[in-house]
């Protein structure tokens, strides 16, 4: 074999210490038959892998391999795999590694709902190896979640797609984003910057939705048709009353919501869906009021079948998420770490140049 | 003309003494160019008149004519109708009285959340005159807010699907109830026992959800598939889990939900509506987490278009709500509030017999 029975990788071996990853080896898990082997060309950096780091969700196993934003080249497929894939396919993976593929939920294209799925990092498969993701050399995983990626597409561009990308575009396809619609994303962050473009690609009209004007250049540079200083603008919920036919909640918790005052601007049956993926502790506390005609709910990452859809909309309408590049390594990683503690981030980084440290 | 210039009501005339309603007269409304006049069969009793009664809501003007599931017949018509109703139509009117009928809202088909909606009983129409209801010998309004009554059904059966029935029938049919759609119920009250029986009549395969078994046998009878006595059956949410599509609360509120359990029996993309008209100042405490692919909303009555609809659907479907019929007097509708407090109800009072006491 072309590459080694261990697996090396930049890791979080002391969440306290997240800012301060190390190199390390570790094995991988089983090879399974429907497992493929990736050889990892760069990978963007999620909130939610800065959250597993600082142990946010719980102490983490180690070694802490973070990284779901993974482009890279088939090595190796096992024996059974039937999906098309091939050795020397450029492909994608985000957040998820594994679902039963079985059940309801797995054959109606819901499979990241699935009770058996496992997350690209730090999730235990049945047989307790805690999967292991993108901040390594290369990734095992089952070939159902792996995306085929499309030529025209940059691998460090277009990485972020995979998790923060398909997260948002999963909602807006679902529930009705497209031309004649008009669409708020709340949150103009990693996530919100995508979601302002895929809705744009999807033919939305775009209401950029922010506290501060801070980002409302970016915002327009980016597709929004409209922009909403909520902080500076006291009427806003009156000025755009009954007007949005969908909201994305692309802020960190649906507590974020004003829920005296979105609601107002939503039309009826109007839909809220956030994307934040919520502490089980975090409780959300609103006036059921607020919800006449109007509906919210939560959303989590898409399917494969999304993701498929998601590269053929980037490839074909050029969406190209903003990110800043930074070479792996245990210095790098740290740095990018100790800058989304600070929000130091316009708008996704992607780990790049693994050549020069595996 | 063939009736009084005023009109005569059993009205609550203080809010403290609720059970002891007056016979009083009132001047009806302006009569306006699109306005008809009702001669009042019967009228069902709805959980809101109670409240309304109790000053729940707080004080209402007085007297207050409450009674918004009213069935009668058109004594007169203004000189610009032009919906198609004559003197001597049967009709049913429910909770609305008024709306613009010119803003996105209404033409939508959504005139019930219009932002100039007026309800049938207790609410201010422009002029400031406190609407009046269908607790009285005669009812003035809109002609839109009158539904022709199909022959086949019969005035004092079908009155409580003029606001409960329609109420349960708009979430239901704008979410997809029908043939191969699995429904829960939540419920089994004056609302839930009509929304087992319209959600049977659509076609969907429905859960009956209630906290004991006392209304097992009732809810079974009424058209149940199957019934889940939450109290009684622990592990509920286990044997049901992934299986719903839709809910429907009919429970008081949506702060009576479980939604530590309620949202893992949902399929993905579910939906839980609760047709509560919650308290502004009532709060809702859930965890986020519970809503991963779930909504949740609240729903107001339903748009004529609706009524409509279902008036047919009970035409053909033979849709009885299961009534309880009281002469009106001031001792059968104080009696009725009293039983009320009591939640000595199966399902529904209707108030007949107009013709013995106005």
């Amino acid at each position: 074999m072309a590459y080694p029975e261990n697996f090396t990788g930049i890791a979080v071996v002391d969440n306290k210490d997240y800012t301060y990853p190390k190199k390390v080896d570790y094995a991988p898990k089983t090879f399974g038959d429907h497992d493929i082997d990736i050889k990892v060309e760069c990978c963007g950096v999620c909130g939610s892998d800065h959250h597993f780091a600082k142990g946010a969700w719980g102490e983490t196993p180690k070694p802490t391999v973070l990284g779901h934003e993974i482009i890279g080249e088939i090595v190796k497929v096992g024996p059974k795999c039937d999906k098309g894939l091939k050795v020397g396919d450029r492909v994608g993976v985000g957040a998820q590694a594994f679902s039963c593929l079985k059940c309801e939920r797995c054959k109606d294209d819901n499979e990241q709902y699935c009770r058996q799925a496992v997350w690209t990092v730090s999730t235990p498969y049945a047989d307790g190896y805690a999967s292991k993701g993108g901040f390594g050399n290369y990734v095992r995983l089952h070939e159902h979640f792996a995306a085929k990626i499309p030529e025209n597409l940059k691998s460090q561009e277009i990485a972020p797609l995979l998790c923060g990308g398909i997260t948002v575009y999963s909602p807006l396809l679902r529930n009705g984003c497209g031309p004649g619609k008009k669409v708020g994303i709340v949150g103009i962050g990693g996530i919100g910057h995508m979601g302002i473009m895929i809705a744009k690609a999807m033919g939305a009209e775009v209401f950029a939705i922010s506290r501060s004007s801070a980002k409302k250049a970016d915002a327009l540079k980016l597709g929004a048709d409209h922009y909403i200083a909520t902080k500076e603008e006291p009427d806003w919920a009156k000025t755009y009353d009954d007007t949005l036919d969908l909201v994305v909640v692309c802020a960190g918790s649906l507590t974020d919501i004003d829920f005296n005052a979105l609601p107002t601007v939503m039309k009826v049956n109007g839909k809220i869906v956030s994307i934040a993926a919520p502490d089980a502790s975090e409780k959300l506390t609103l006036s059921p009021i607020g919800l006449m005609g109007v509906s919210i709910s939560n959303s989590a990452i898409g399917s494969m079948k999304e993701v498929d859809q998601l590269l053929k909309l980037a490839s074909e309408k050029n969406i190209k998420p903003w990110i800043e590049t930074v070479p792996m390594s245990e210095e790098g990683l740290g740095e990018v770490f100790a800058r989304m503690d600070k929000g130091d981030v316009k708008y996704r980084f992607t780990m790049t140049d693994y050549d020069k440290v595996f």
